[in-house]
């Protein structure tokens, strides 16, 4: 005890970590041997002060360690994990897998539980009667044969000190933390075991990185460990300046991801999820062109639909789009004025879909499948006074309409003069690697 | 609780925390309605990012008002509190208290257990046979009114939030902060409520400020604060390069002050109980030549050492010094070579001392009277090979005494050429206010 609280001394002077006191950290909290007012303290000066990459690679590998690591990797050799930052109406992750498998490439994927203002693909999986994410190994592996796809749920067994540390972070304010941020996820990547890894790094006013040069650093972060591990790796930074997808909530959500495999869907989710998909590709070796040749295809040709039914299957879920939730009731939020729309909150309007019941205020919530928001209008459009900006979804919760719909239309900014959103793609980190 | 996690963050940026988010800290730490690792990531942030004046009167405030207030400055306009931030050897307070007492002006102190390389001077009047200290208002008077002296102990009712947090800071490194450390002082001060106060900020290499500019800085803050609680208030930064008097340990440091009482005894620990002694004069209205004269004769005559026992008879413990403990073996330390002694690290005995038994390692521990250091030289002293530096004062314990022996003998720096030590009183604050 008196040398770990030497061992916070150290960081909150600024001073590197040895790779002993960074073990010791993990370990106490991962088998509860540090009180969690020294785990704190740490958090605190390392969210401050920062951390090396040497003590961020340390960091990973110890809280990779601290579980099980299944090492998927060795087994299936080809298979891709994907991971995004966190971003609002982002149903990537849902045609993502099904479309890569469907071009022969196994999906690994970890698939988180959301907090705060954004919905975890846990959740939206969730949405599906009778979906069961792997828990385990064998549970992976049954999924991975049977169809290409496993979508696990994050264990006790995978990394328990970013369980704990993570739980810690949100009540701590240690949250925008980069060392801590690419140690939570890198560790469970590396425990899960793929030996290839797309990487979306969100961009803009809805994401924890509010700006390009953020974002790059922390993919450069994230792809820089990947490396030291041995991992195949492409990060790109995509924009989050807006909700990506039309639809905000977990069935909904689910039905977004099911317009885009069945060939048609949102524009914007169809492009971010082709382009990191081709991305996945690459990395198993097609070329460029031929990648994306190939995802459009079985887009168009139904091949990537059948694959998302057969990995609901797989998961013991019911792939009948009919008996997805659908909201109690629905009311339009309307622009007070005409213009053009020039800036949408999107963190704003996850909050609201999380108050109507689409996420977790806490950790004991559930999330209703049915309410969420639907998001009509895009930056860059021109609306008409009176013209529907969302829709507000409400499912089993009994709310104040009025204030909803306040808070969801003063998340659009209108303008006198048309604005180009950025392009979805910002930046590509890895390809020449 | 969102609340407070958004002032944890409002602190780890770097920004200035609103008066509702230190009362909400300082309520949360008196009353438990915060868990310890969000008091924790807050004392992180504050001891990274600092304080402003602001925040830190509105923190002593808080943490004063976190219990009662004895508001004894009311009933005895003239008393003073006398302070120390924790020396090495430093028995001044034994000697001080009945020393003003015996001038006319009545001393209120509330007297600390010691924990780390420091005593307490709790734990120096624990050695006295039956000393008890005022635990409440009401002690106090009755001690004030016997004697014109009150040792009280930090009790559940004085400043509970300090107690709290100062255990936290001790497990979270979070201890070396300027802000907090008025603030644990100052509180207490401001409960007990003397309206005069004498402050002994230490400076040097066994001290908390390791430069006279960090020592004028937190003399600077403690000033600040006294004076906007319309306390009367001198500050001393006096050097702690190495221990005070010639003893440390709870008994030996009794027989040390009861030697300056008697009119004899170590110069050094003399010099600066005088020195502050007069500071505590002149601020109850006499000049300071006058205040001198009037402290050296209180001395000779024997009305100090009276005022002693009458003191010690007040808090119902028994003034025979023939009583108090002695070390059950005696092992001196010799020089290895001979030289100047230019430096001796006061922390490094301080620690021999709490081995030897004299101090507490943790919180339960229970000092041992007999145990200690005594030291016989000093910086600038010539000692020749062989000769004794310090002697080790065992208690009740079985040690190695071979390792402590040779710690203590390594805390002696010896050199070729003489040096002199820095005077004992560096610098004053205070006097033209």
């Amino acid at each position: 005890m008196r040398n770990f609280v030497e061992a916070i001394a150290r960081k909150r002077d600024g001073r590197e970590l040895e790779a002993t006191d960074l073990r010791a950290f993990v370990r106490g909290a991962a088998v509860g041997s540090l009180p969690d007012e020294q785990l704190a303290a740490m958090l605190m000066a390392i969210c401050i002060r920062g951390a090396s990459a040497g003590e961020t690679q340390t960091l990973v590998e110890a809280m990779r360690d601290s579980g099980t690591c299944w090492g998927l990797g060795q087994r299936y050799p080809q298979a891709v994990d994907k991971h995004s930052t966190g971003g609002v109406g982002d149903s990537v992750s849902l045609v993502f897998a099904p479309l890569v498998a469907a071009c022969g490439v196994q999906v690994v994927a970890m698939a988180g539980a959301g907090l705060g203002h954004t919905q975890g693909t846990l959740d939206k999986l969730g949405a599906i009667r009778g979906f069961r994410a792997a828990g385990n190994r064998r549970e992976a592996i049954e999924r991975l044969d049977a169809c290409g796809v496993s979508f696990a749920a994050q264990s006790e067994e995978i990394a328990p000190a970013d369980k704990k540390l993570y739980l810690l972070r949100d009540t701590t304010a240690t949250v925008p933390s980069l060392p801590l941020i690419v140690a939570s996820i890198m560790s469970k990547k590396l425990a899960v075991g793929a030996r290839r890894l797309v990487l979306d790094v969100k961009c803009g006013s809805g994401a924890f990185c509010k700006t390009p040069e953020a974002a790059r650093e922390l993919a450069g972060a994230l792809v820089s460990v990947a490396r030291r591990a041995e991992v195949d790796v492409r990060a790109v930074v995509t924009a989050m300046d807006q909700p990506l997808g039309p639809n905000l909530g977990c069935a909904s959500e689910v039905r977004a991801a099911l317009a885009v495999l069945h060939g048609g869907g949102d524009s914007r989710l169809r492009e971010l999820t082709v382009a990191l998909a081709a991305e996945a590709l690459e990395l198993a070796g097609r070329d460029a062109a031929g990648a994306r040749q190939e995802l459009e295809r079985r887009l168009a040709d139904g091949t990537a639909a059948a694959r998302f039914e057969a990995m609901v299957h797989a998961h013991g879920g019911d792939p009948d789009e009919r008996r997805l939730a659908r909201p109690t009731r629905s009311v339009p939020v309307p622009a007070g004025r005409g213009g053009y729309v020039t800036a949408i909150e999107a963190e704003t309007l996850g909050w609201v879909a999380v108050v109507l019941g689409a996420g977790r205020r806490s950790q004991g919530d559930v999330p209703d499948p049915a309410a969420g928001v639907a998001v009509h209008a895009r930056v860059g459009d021109r609306v008409a006074a009176g013209q529907s900006l969302a829709t507000l979804e409400f499912g089993a919760r009994a709310l104040d309409e009025e204030e909803l719909t306040a808070r969801t239309a003063a998340a659009f900014t209108l303008g006198e003069e048309p604005v180009t959103a950025p392009p979805l793609v910002m930046w590509r980190l890895g390809a020449s690697a």
